[in-house]
């Protein structure tokens, strides 16, 4: 509600908040914009990550901005979940890194379900495993015509997560989201935008300029009636969406203890070192 | 049932049922069409064309026709809610008349959910606000493609009806529903039918004639098995739609005595007063 | 787990599976295909093709191969109900023989309903009636631009039933699928894509080839992992599935008991006959 008057301030200067290892998080024009920030790794989400995007939600959900982004800092929008995360064992071995891990997805999947505000993702390149299936808990998904849209879970013994085996076949029929889904089909932005996924889609050389000019527009209507009518959009699958949550991340805390997994996450990363 | 060796009479002669003021409605070749006649206030809805309306419907349901159509005299198929009926205040003031219009409102698309034979939209122009939300309860529309699609709530403090909070992400997808319903993003014909709101689109000139021949064609299939196979289709979720109209009626209500919403209503009327 | 050593074997020599009369059985190369073989008929399915798919299911269900395919034999897909079924009246009469007939239904698009590892439907040509509404079961659908979809319930006095009274609307919206259910409209193949009934559509003359090469390669995904991700995106909604099917049988029978129906049936197999 205040910030139109500062908006001659330069970009990121006094509204960065403070605290964030691996994202930058910004406010200015009523929007909250949370950038994903280990380009070098493709913006794979590490343990640390997840754990800062769960709280960079909790403070957006109560600042006073209208809008909530989130973004990826450099070409990629987000290469999903860190397999090295997988391989570092604790302590408790890999019983206790299973559960832990999926508990932490669990979780972070949760505060996408409850997240208050509208929510929209600027998918600024390609998108793959849990940032693909997390964007079935957007409210809009815009995409540059560079991104693409791969969720590889079959080809590393995984099951999928996110709300995505309810999401996904709501969204582009059952088929269309099994392709997706089981087989791994990877998919242009203009597909997924075909499919219901992605909102609209964007030339790259002008991706930024339109979508934030948009966005910046949807944040001066009033933040109570956004709020309210998400609530009234999003409300009544929000348990429906909780308990397949639930369902999903126990399912894959199976799956990463199974040989099948195992090998296949394991041949993924000594053929990614070889490279 | 007796229709078709009548249909040399003159159109809407002796077919015209009489004792509406704000619709035209006559019965021919086994279809019964409800056409909204204030064209010169582009069909907006009055609280006398609301209970015309539900009149209307009920004695359609009732007749021998197999089909039932609504559309629009003139250029507009309907610019939604008469918003002269916001400030046209009675005599119990204003949470009285809250309540009533919202009774008014709930009462009017429950009639849309209950009725029980194919019921078809012709699109014939701009459609706005609950003449959109509402076409996620018929059962075929057809838009010329001058139609335009355009629900704006939130600009007026309002949030989304016509049940279209639950109709509409299931049809498009949540986010190009969110991006109609809480940003007031205008869909053309053509996009209104990529995402499924739109059964068909056809061209201006010719539309009258092709959905008129398509519909009289419809209308001679055994009009039993048509009231059966919609039922079979939509009584899954009647009880759903009912508790949907029920709960976004009610947020309505708090909507409008709101000073966002009223503060934006007194606007928009006084700067069309001023065109 | 087995085949690919083996791929250099004749198709369909040793790899048949005996003892069907309607269908070809064929395990290879982890696919088994259920080939429907009355191509004399268009693949109408008659009791004991009714009977003889729900008995290759469950084997396949059962088998070692990853995925399941169902095709046709020769031009048609598949020209649905034999409606010479119907006209067959045995000797309890025409009530039994609706019974018999409806439970029979009701059986057999449980068998698809349960079925537990992705089922593809390789549609290579016209489909008509239940061989389309029960492509909302199937887990992906590849179509030949020369597929065609009908459904013409209600010109047969019957309703809609393979539960596309539920999927149909989940998948296209309830206009489009209104439309194509109530009132018998026909698509192509690239309007069955474009509504999210078919997954792909691809050139008539490279068809199988382009949709062998991919499922050969889906098959090679760890099989285990294929069935639980099947499970993950199908099990939530199984339950309701399965009461939407018992619902719809029993509506049908009722519908074949209909004087509107007997006299359409008939109508139909007599012009048929004089052709």
């Amino acid at each position: 509600s205040s910030s139109e008057s500062s908006s001659q301030v330069k970009p990121g200067a006094d509204k960065e908040h403070a605290g964030y290892g691996t994202l930058v998080v910004t406010s200015e024009d009523g929007i909250t914009k949370i950038m994903l920030n280990r380009p070098t790794r493709k913006n794979a989400i590490s343990t640390q990550m997840y754990q800062e995007i769960i709280l960079a939600l909790k403070a957006a959900s109560q600042d006073d901005s209208a809008i909530t982004v989130l973004t990826g800092n450099g070409d990629f929008y987000c290469s999903g979940n860190d397999l090295t995360n997988v391989t570092d064992t604790p302590l408790g071995g890999i019983e206790e890194k299973a559960k832990n891990s999926t508990n932490l997805l669990r979780d972070f999947v949760a505060s996408f379900i409850d997240f208050p505000k509208p929510l929209i993702a600027v998918v600024n390149g390609p998108a793959v495993g849990i940032a693909v299936t997390l964007l079935g808990l957007f409210d809009i998904v815009y995409a540059s015509d560079r991104a693409t849209f791969h969720t590889p879970f079959s080809h590393l013994g995984l099951s999928p997560e996110g709300c995505s085996s309810y999401t996904f076949p709501k969204i582009m029929g059952p088929t269309k989201a099994t392709e997706m889904l089981t087989f791994g089909k990877k998919l242009t932005a203009r597909e997924a935008c075909a499919q219901g996924l992605v909102t609209e889609v964007f030339p790259d050389a002008t991706f930024q300029k339109e979508v934030w000019t948009r966005l910046t527009a949807y944040a001066k209507l009033p933040s109570n009636v956004l709020r309210i009518s998400k609530q009234v959009i999003r409300s009544m699958e929000k348990e429906k969406l909780h308990s397949v949550n639930v369902e999903e991340s126990s399912i894959v805390q199976e799956r990463f203890l199974s040989k099948e997994s195992m090998n296949a996450v394991m041949n993924f990363l000594s053929k990614r070192a070889k490279l």
